[in-house]
């Protein structure tokens, strides 16, 4: 289900303007989850889930911003906002998927899921910060794919996340039990770690 | 300490743009910390740290995304990025700061900060679903003020944050211990809760 190209047309878009700040190198070189048909596709032979976990990235920050990371290395995690920009312009008129494109579970709003595919494609991961160098951090844990531009990048205090009375959607809770039982999708398209 | 304009137009700036997705009511109608003398600025007068972690706010999604949030509600806690609309062009360029506008702590670059000022003024922040009626969330804890344009929402799920071996920098749990001592800034300029 999808946004109408009007919506498009009639300047939504283009208010707010990003800088590219950085890059991603990363040996995840294409994206696992990808909205080319009016909803979400897993390509289970690119990437299997949980790998992206145990990667190590760099990211590489422009020489421009210089001074922007002194004293990040004070922290041992931090959250990266980067830009899925494999996402296609038809990707970010998605309006509703199936999660992981796992048609056994409902069709909910994009906004409902972790789908890269989404208005503003902007993806939030919290990684361990291994190193920094310079303008050069070295990161576990970034499923950003190679040359994904970095948005943003904030030092991680779980004071400020929540830590109690938290609940979530079935599906997902389901999508977790399905990882932790070795399937990397669901049941009917099975790929062991 | 700032970027030279010169990278302003150079181009680095206007390759990725966003959509606002929705706008924040919010009964918090002035910014507490501003970027205006090349530097972060408290306005102690205008919120008391605290305050917004009180606050119940709504998220007003266009009619243009209908159906984007179903099935959010089945989720205690979102994670809701929005631009930080009064930030300046100058507040952009903003390299280092003091964190919170503290002259008694250290000068560290804008990604070691929470600072609303950085080159893409995104700003992250887990709250609590209330409620969604149709297009429109009703939440608690989000420091955005009024007006502020929504770029994202996501649905928050503790298994993907880091829990363990966490370190943040001493500076920011000086932050933190002079707010549980009621103390919304530095000892020096004492504004009790």
């Amino acid at each position: 289900m999808k946004i109408s190209d009007k919506v498009f047309k009639s300047g939504v878009y283009g208010k707010m303007k990003l800088a590219t700040v950085g890059i991603v190198r990363s040996p995840l070189k294409e994206p696992s989850l990808v909205a080319e048909s009016g909803d979400l596709e897993w390509r289970a032979e690119v990437v299997k889930v949980g790998r992206s976990r145990d990667v190590t990235s760099e990211i590489v920050i422009s020489d421009v911003f210089t001074g922007i990371l002194e004293g990040l290395e004070e922290f041992s995690h931090i959250l990266v906002l980067y830009w899925a920009h494999r996402v296609t312009p038809e990707g970010r008129k998605l309006v509703k998927a199936h999660p992981m494109g796992r048609k056994d579970l409902p069709l909910v709003g994009v906004f409902s899921t972790c789908s890269p595919a989404r208005p503003n494609p902007i993806l939030a991961t919290v990684v361990r910060l291994l190193e920094r160098k310079g303008n050069t951090l070295t990161v576990e844990g970034l499923d950003a794919i190679d040359g994904s531009p970095i948005v943003d990048i904030k030092p991680y205090n779980p004071g400020y996340y929540a830590s109690h009375d938290i609940k979530i959607a079935g599906w997902m809770e389901r999508i977790f039990k399905d990882i932790a039982r070795g399937l990397s999708q669901s049941p009917d398209s099975i790929v062991k770690q």
